[in-house]
This record gives C-alpha cells, sequence and structure tokens, in this order.
C-alpha cells in the first residue's frame, strides 16, 4: 500500500500529542512534520518523553509553523490549532494541493452566520464552507473518501451524534424534545496553564459550564437538523470530571411513536452492526469510559423507561481518540484508500 | 444548653464514621456508645486512626448491636444500617423511649406497597410508616421537632427535593416533564468489599447505573407528589464518578407557565432565603462539589435556557454530610432544640 | 479570652486560603482583613464559594496588601507570601507593633549565606533572623510564647524534622547518614497558574523532583544540626504525588549504638506523648495521609529492621495544616496566650 | 515467521487482562485459551467489554483451568496465579512439553529455604528451582532464549534490580549500603475484594506498607547478591499511591570510589545503550511514570549528590506491563526466536 506523508500544524496540546502518537505507529502515514511555535528547534522526544523509544522521535523536530514548507513535506496535513487559525492554514494548504483534515471547529458547519453566533468572530474564509466534509465516518464515509478538507468532529458532537442520528433517520424520536447531559476528561479543555484546570482544582471536584449555550451545540444541532429534516434546538449540558481522558453522555429522548427494545435495537444494528468503531453493548452491560479509553471506540448502550415513556440512551468514548484524533486518522485513512482500521484499535 | 446522650448502630461504614467525626466534635450531643459486629471489642481509635487525636476514641469501644443495651446508654441513636435491618432496632428503640434516626430507607415513604415494589420484601414495621418523618429539614422543619422517629432522606434524593420542592410547590414548573441526572463520588456505594468499587474499576472510569429504576426514584417521586398534589413520575440517571465525595445534580424542568430569571429567584430566595445550609448562587456561579465537601451545605444554581425554553438547575452536596450523616445532625438539633447548626459547617 | 485582630496578607494561594478557614472559624481570633492584589475590592465569598454560607465571607473584601493599613487594623498579621517579599512586609509590621507569623522561607534561617546559597539572592532583612523564632511548637514552645516574629516550618521540614529531632537528642542516630524520601500532595507546589501542575499532567502521575537539592534542605540541615550539636548533611528527595494534600516521609537512620524497640518507643513518648498534634502510631499501623488530611496531626511509626540494622521512620501530615496554616495558627494561639489547640483539630 | 498457540492461566486478574490484551496484538502469538474458574464459560467480551471490539473476544471464552486440556491447545502458556498454585500446573505444562512463563514467585528464587522464609510455605516444586530462569530479558537474555521455564520478575524487583544491576557489576557501589524506596500504583496489589484496595480507602491516601520485609526483598536480594558476587542485605520500602499504573523506585547507593557523571554514564550506556525497552534520561529529565504507562519501557536517571556524596537513581515503569505482562511477552519473544519487541511498545 502506498505510503503517504503527512504533518501536524499544533502538536504540542493533548490532541496533538494523541495524533503524534498514532501517525508513529501508523502502518502507512509517515510523519515528517511537526509544528509548535514554543518548542521549535526541539526534538519529538526532547517534549514528549513518552515517544522517546521511538526513533523518529529523535530525528524529528518541532518546526514552526509555515504553510508553504509544510505544503511541500506533506500529503495530508492535520490542524491541531485554535478555531480561526485553523482556517488560514487550510486555505494555503488547499491550494498548495494537500489534504486537510481540520481538528478545529471552523469547518465544522456550513452556515458562517450560526459559526459568528457562537464562536464570536466572521468565518475567516467562509467559501470553503461549501467543500469541507463534516468529518463522521459513521454518517459521511463516501464524502470523505472524496475530499480535500475534512472537518473532524468535536468531542461532545461525536458522543451525541453518534447515539442520536440513527433514531432521528429512523423516525423513532421527536426531534424536539433532546437532552444531553455530557461528563468530560480534564484533557478536553486542553493544555493550558490556566488555574481552572490545576489539579488541585479538579481533583475531587465535579461541575457543570458553559450552561446552556456550549458551542458545541453549534454543531450538533446542524447535524441533527440534516438528520431530522427538520430544525432541531436541544438541551446540552457539558460537565467537567476528574479523569484524564473519556467523554460519558447521556441522553434522553421522547419517543416519535410506539417504541419496543426490538425496534431500537434493530435501528442500531442496521446502522452500526459493521462499524468497526461502534460497539453496541448488548444485556445488562452500560458504558463505562474505562472501556473505550486508549481506543477508537464509542460504546453505546439504551433503555426504555415503561413508567416514563422516555428512551435513554447512553454514549461512552474516549474524548481524544474518537472524539478527536482517533477519529481524525480514521478519516485519514479513508481519503487515503486505506483500510479504514489501520492504525488504529 | 442540656447535653444528651447519643448511639450509632453501624457505626463503621462511611455514613456511621461521618456521624462519629460530627458527633465527637458536637457541643450538645456525648456519643455513648458505637456498634459494630465485625469490630467489636476495638476502640474508636483502633478502627479509625483519624480520630485518635480526640480522647473519647481511646475510651470508646465498639460494641455488639443490642437494641435493649443502648436504649438504656442513649437518648438519641442513630441507626446507619441497611434496609430492612433498620427498621428492627427502630421498634425496640422506640419501644424504650429513644428518639431514632434512621439513614437507612426502611422509613422514608409513606407507602409499604412501594417500599416493597422498589426494595423487594415486606416492610418490616409499616405501622411505623404513618409515625416517621421525612427529615429534610428545610421542608418539614416543624415536623421533625416534634418526631420521635426520623427518616433521614437519601443522598441523591436530597440533592433532587431541594431544588425541585419550591418550584414545584409554586407552580412552576410541570411535574410532568423531570429528568435528574446525577453524578455521585464513590462512597456512595458504601464502604463494601467488592470488585466493583476497588480503586482500579473506578478511577479513570466514568458511567451511569440503576438505569431506569434506581431505588431512590420511590422516595423522590414520594416527596415531589406531596409538593405537586400530583402523581410525579420522573427520570433519574445516577452516575459513578471518581471522587471520594459529593453528589452533583442536574435537573431539567418544563416551565408551567412563562419563566423569568425573577420569577424563579424570588421563589428559590422565599424558600431557602433564610436557610443555613441552602447556598443560592448567583451571578456566573454554578455548583461545585469541592466547595460543599466536608460541609452541610447545599450549592442551587439555575439557568433558563431562552433557546430551549427550558429550566436547568443545577445542585451539588456531600453525599456524606447534606446527604447522609450531616442532615441526620441537623434533625437531631431540631428534635433535641438545639441550635439547628449546631456542631454543623 | 481577649480576642485579637488577625490580618492575612496574600490569602488567595492553597495555604491563605487555609489560613481563612482556620481563622473563620477560630474561638478568639477575629480575622478582620484579607489581602490579595489580584481580587482586591471582591469579598471572600466571591472568590471563594466554599466560605459563602460563613457570614464574615459576605462583608469581608480582598484589600491591596499595604502594611501601614493593614498594621492599624490587626494585632497578629499572617504572612502567605513568596520569599523575598514576605521580608519587607515583615519589617514595617514589625515597627508598627504587629506580631508576625510568616508562612514564607524568609526568616526560618539563621545564617543569611545559607539562604543566598539556596534562595539566590541576598536576604532582604538580615538583622531580623536573630530576632525570628523557627514556629515548631514542639520544639520551640516556650520561645514562640515570646517571640514578635515566628517563622512557621516549610511542609517538607516538619514532616522530616518532628520524626527527627528526637532522636538526633538523645544521641540515637548517627547524623551523618540521614535519608529522607518525600511523597507531597499538588497544593504544595501553589496555586500557580503553570503546565506541570495541570490536572492531566499530574493525575496518574509520579515524578521525584528538585533531586538533589531542593530549597528546604536549607532550613532542614539547620534544625538538625541544632539538634545533633554538630554539622548535618542529609539527603532529600521530593516526589509528587496524585492527591491534593498530605506529605508522606519515610526517613532511613543509622542507629549510634545499638538501638530497641523500647529504646526508641520511650524516645518518642518523652517527646511527643503529651503532645495535641503528634500522634506516635502503636501496634501495626502505619501512617496513612488520609488519617490527617485535615488535621493539625503529624502522624508517625518506626521500625527497627532487625536484617538491615537500619531504624526506619515515617511520618504523614496534611501539608497545607501541620505543613503550613495549621501550625501558623498553632504559634498564634501560643504568642497570644490562648489554649494551643483553639480552633485546630 | 512460525506463529505459536498460546494459553494464559488465571486471565482474570490485572495482570492476565493485560497479557490478554498484549497478546490479542501480537503479531506470532496466537491466543488459543484463556481461563479463570469464576467466569469459566463467558467470553472475552463479556468479562473484559473493552476487547469485545476484537473478533477473537467474541469467540475465545474462559474454560476451567486444566494443565492436561491446556498442554494439547498450547505451546506457550503463560501462568498468571497466586504463589504456590502456579507450581503444581507449572510441572504438569513442563512434562507434557509447553514452555512455561511463571508470573508468580514460584521459579524466581534459586533457594528454596529462602522460598519458605518469604513465602511461609515450602517450595511445592524445589527441583525445578533449577531448571528456571530468571526472566529479567536485559540481564538473562541468552539463558531465556534457551529455557522452557522462566520465572518472570516481580513488578518492584524489576524495577529495582535494572538500575542497580549494572552499577553492582561494574564496582561502583558498595553492596552493603543499598536502599530502594518505592511507590506503586494499586493494580499491584491485584483485582481482590477487599476494604484496603477500595476507591475510597486508596484515593486521597499515601501509605508505606509491608515494612520492613516485603516479600519481594528475597529475589531482589538473590539478584543483586549474584551481580555483586557477595551477599546483599538491602532496605526496601513500598508505598501505595493513587494512580492505577506505575511504579516509581528512588535508589540511594553509597559510591564504592570517586564517582563521577561520567562513569555512571558509561555504565549504563554499555548496559542498556542498545536495549529496546530501558530509557536512560538525560539532561534535566526525571523518570514520571505517565511517560511508560502503557509501554514495556523502564525510565531511568540519577544524580551524583556533591553535597553528600551518595548516588540517587531514579526508575519508573509500568508495574503491569514492564513489572509483569509486558517483560513476560518480551520473554515469551525470545523464547519463540521472534523479534524481541514484536508486540510491545
Amino acid at each position: 500500500m502506498k505510503t503517504k506523508k503527512v504533518a501536524i500544524i499544533g502538536a504540542s496540546g493533548y490532541s496533538g500529542e494523541e495524533l503524534v502518537k498514532l501517525l508513529l505507529h501508523h502502518p502507512h502515514a509517515e510523519l515528517v512534520a511537526v509544528t509548535s511555535r514554543q518548542y521549535a528547534g526541539q526534538t519529538l522526544a526532547q517534549i514528549f518523553p513518552k515517544f522517546a523509544s521511538h526513533p523518529k522521535s529523535q530525528s524529528l523536530r518541532f518546526s514552526e509553523p509555515k504553510a508553504e514548507v509544510l505544503a511541500k513535506q506533506a500529503d495530508v496535513v492535520f490542524l491541531a490549532l485554535p478555531h480561526g487559525v485553523a482556517a488560514e492554514y487550510a486555505v494555503s494548504l488547499l491550494n498548495a494541493g494537500c489534504v486537510v483534515i481540520d481538528l478545529s471547529a471552523d469547518f465544522r458547519l456550513k452556515s458562517a452566520e450560526i459559526y459568528k453566533e457562537f464562536y464570536a468572530h466572521d468565518h475567516p474564509a467562509p467559501d470553503l464552507l461549501k467543500k469541507s466534509v463534516y468529518g463522521l465516518p459513521e454518517i459521511y464515509r463516501d464524502e470523505i473518501k472524496k475530499s480535500l478538507l475534512i472537518a473532524s468532529p468535536g468531542c461532545y458532537p461525536t458522543s451525541i451524534l453518534l447515539p442520536t442520528i440513527p433514531l432521528l433517520k429512523a423516525g423513532l424520536i421527536k426531534p424536539t424534545n433532546i437532552i444531553a447531559d455530557s461528563l468530560s476528561g480534564v484533557s478536553g479543555a486542553g493544555r493550558k496553564a490556566e488555574i481552572d484546570y490545576l489539579f488541585c482544582e479538579c481533583n475531587e471536584s465535579v461541575r457543570p459550564y458553559g450552561v446552556p449555550k456550549h458551542r458545541h451545540l453549534s454543531e450538533i444541532e446542524e447535524q441533527l437538523t440534516f438528520a431530522a429534516g427538520t430544525k432541531v434546538v436541544m438541551q446540552f449540558t457539558p460537565h467537567l470530571i476528574p479523569v484524564n481522558r473519556g467523554i460519558l453522555t447521556t441522553l434522553y429522548f421522547e419517543p416519535a411513536a410506539k417504541l419496543t427494545d426490538e425496534k431500537i435495537s434493530a435501528c442500531y444494528a442496521k446502522a452500526y452492526g459493521e462499524e468497526p468503531f461502534v460497539r453496541l453493548l448488548e444485556g445488562k452491560a452500560l458504558p463505562d469510559t474505562k472501556n473505550v479509553a486508549g481506543t477508537n471506540v464509542c460504546e453505546i448502550a439504551w433503555r426504555l423507561d415503561p413508567r416514563t415513556g422516555r428512551l435513554v440512551v447512553m454514549s461512552a468514548e474516549d474524548n481524544l481518540v474518537k472524539g478527536a484524533s482517533g477519529q481524525a486518522v480514521q478519516s485519514m485513512n479513508l481519503v487515503c484508500g486505506w483500510p479504514e482500521t489501520a492504525g488504529l484499535i
């Protein structure tokens, strides 16, 4: 299988670090460049001792993030950058013929207006919104294969969209009464030197935040609207919990008609029965973040409540893998024509 | 102020241990007996080294739990026992003239049928259900003062009832569409030698459990039904998170009529403005379990979501204090005629 | 008992916060001022929601740290400031007649040369070194009672000095071969926005640091030299472990002569048998930081190893209480003539 | 490369689970049997949901541990059993021609007397002690390649022996004054339902245990004696810290002669410069368990202390990988003639 050269712009955050790990061990991708303003000139091994046993960590040095240089080095470029900044790199890299896989929010929305509403600045490259594909392979596999600009989904959105889209598409739940209650590990906040994310501020602490209008609502609602064929406005409450990795989402749905376990089971089996990275739990099992940590798997379980009539669906993922870097690699595999599971577990 | 003698039956679990801590430092209660089948004969200091600097820990020894003996020693007896077992002790102790404060579920419900539905055995003393008072001081203060049998509420129920009852009583929310999503520290599972609660099974793990019909629903729904004046059936999803202490509950309500921040604020201020152990958060602050750990306080904050029309209310408490032993001591203070805040912070 | 007015300069760090907690509940001290450049103008309740249920938290506002203003307000002033900065305040406050209890390293050493060697700048007020007392009450109780300038010991030093000084004074161990291996919770690093202390960098991590010449060695060795009557140079390795609070120190000593359990037991009993805040463990018990968290107690246990001939001594303390703010309050109690245990558990 | 069939006896504990993980993804080993009395009849996926995405997890069922059956199924058998029990299986499996890799302590010692002293029962198969090889590949690589019975080292011993043996062999340190202070994650205690290892007993806790004569001393001292050529008796203090995985060991040595950084560096470079799983840290870096978690790497750093004259060496490993199952797989790779790093990172 033909190897391709890949680069990561912004490789020093948690998502960037996870990308480095995945790409160092990928059977078909060759990591040729990692950038970091802060660490430019230093080797991977110096900044991430955990990778020091990999031979490439001794030779690969962080460089300044210059699009024109990277475009000559790499076929595929991952952007692990803040929103707003990512878009600028994307334009240059696409023009130079690279495939761009963006982990920021810059190309996840189709609407520049909604982008401005949620991100508080004009979209830096609105023309590209038409060209980008939302990088959720279980939903957009065919589009991803043909795309040059893949907008890899957010961590919370992945944990909400995977369990919800099949139910909406099948008309099993009402689009008007959706609640998502999510619990995220602290790596979701990024590697930022802020008091709020110090060990002593997070350990022995549990807290909601961003209530009631977290930015991720924009892409969640847009995707759910596509799936439902009607405008979806929903409730979403993220919480910070003291684990490094993992998102656990509990979803509350109102059935659109009389539901049975069989109908739900059949709906999910049809949607995900053959998916390598969606695990439908059976019997008494419920999702647990420790069962997906370090993997690209999203666990899903559901319970129909005969007392309330509601459908409760629960999902678990590793926010840095299926919620970020693993999913981005999954998209890379698709766009490069490699086995979708290459380099992922 | 007149001192009273108090005993704890079942003092070796987490609630029992917290009761010991509170009672050793209580200004008016004198801890005269602690029982534990397992540790009978050993001093408090031997089993709980953390109390070893308190002089009483050297002299007070765990005894076998014999109701007739304890009834002679103590005026007030706390039961920190499993449901079913607690009721038997309560009968004997009440007959002997003791005040009984039960931390189990045995006397929290008014209906023996619902007890059987949720606890899977006949109620051991159904006649006493009429006599017991639900020990939530903010709601039943006057009744607690006059009661001889106080059923101290469960940890999840406290975190749900305190934020919900005032809204239901004021008719601000619909009683038909209530969802409670709760996150609990591991001490809520008790000091039980089970694989599921080992450090390595809980650390770096987040998981729902008891979905969709956790036992605590019985007392939550009964109390909400009393508050609403109409039958309440609701959704409740508990989750286990890797902290020692704390419950964070997020509640989703449908307004009964047009709501404003002012109306909600006024409703809570009327209900809890003078309460020493309910903290209504203002401004941007949201509840955080680390701000209530070790205290008898329940924090409450709310957000009206203009996009969905829902009211989101969040609460935080220490499951072992306001959710168990602190609240039981608060009830003791009331029934003994002491200041309600004595020995509590 | 006569109340005194106390102030805290630098009340927004972890030690400052713990001082606030202790002083809000102290029976004889009245907290009249807290300073913080960052939070000046805001109330205690706004910055520390956990204190919001205390009435004073609503009225007491952080002020700018101005020595002349504070000197008029307070009889006793705690300095919870970085070294170098603390000394400047101390001079002004002492001149104005205040008692100063300094939690920084500025007045812990008798030698300005050693200060410069370890802290890399000239001592700001070398004349005061003669006047200050090292605030370890178990060793310097009488001196503390009469002092106007108390240098409260560091967290590591307390955990090392308490177990070691009696053995050295009694001549039971050699002063030439002392090793201290210490494990500290992350609050010991202070409330600083640095990447190294983020939750995800500390959780699931254990690491040594500051090897082999941590600053605390200066005061440890000076105090051990006083106790031994001969120059002590020792080994000390601090480690960072993922807990909020607690220091566990394991000490390795070479006996000076034939040792027996009885001799060691007698030595410690004589030194600490009546001490309210030193807990000598007996039988099989070993120190555990969870048994001292939130208290001013230092636990000590020892084992003579017949195989190696060494004496192994282990101690546990809460780094923020006995290792910092609790011990400072203990000194305040002494200098103010209050019961030594007032406001402490 | 020729594939071999492997089995795991005792696959439900933490070491067994880690072996399952490594062997499911091993390029040359085919996992054909896993045993567990408790889970016999259930699939891997049922007991370990985290492996459910691997196709073999659906077909492979836990069986009863019967040596005669397993001997027909597998070429190589791992024993992840308690000491005493392991030896019985080893005898039968060796007689049936299997290669046995034992993770228990049963064949680590050459002396049956020392075994009895430390494990409190007669050795079940003393004749085999001559035939077994201590499975530390960096020291016994050639012997392991030719052995049919490999005694995989304990977790603490690995973290102590790797840094110490080269120094002793080179005569750089005295064999008479060695101290090892070790910190272990809770998985080291095994998946046992005991109160001491509950989340709430370990979280926010740090504690020594097994002082001063932990069982692992027997194999550590035997191996160090071999390396030194003279009897080694040493100090070892294990501590339990609240992480899932990882051992951090700090070693204190007395130089045998004048030491320099160059000499130590040369000694380690000679011993481990080409080793794939030993990482010698340079510059300011110190070991951190988070940099080795999930890998078979042991990090080593050292500091000569000019003040005390001592040499301080620190190591970090994942107790379940290099300290147990990864190292056992490394030995399997050697004995099977595969690349030593196959299936390991």
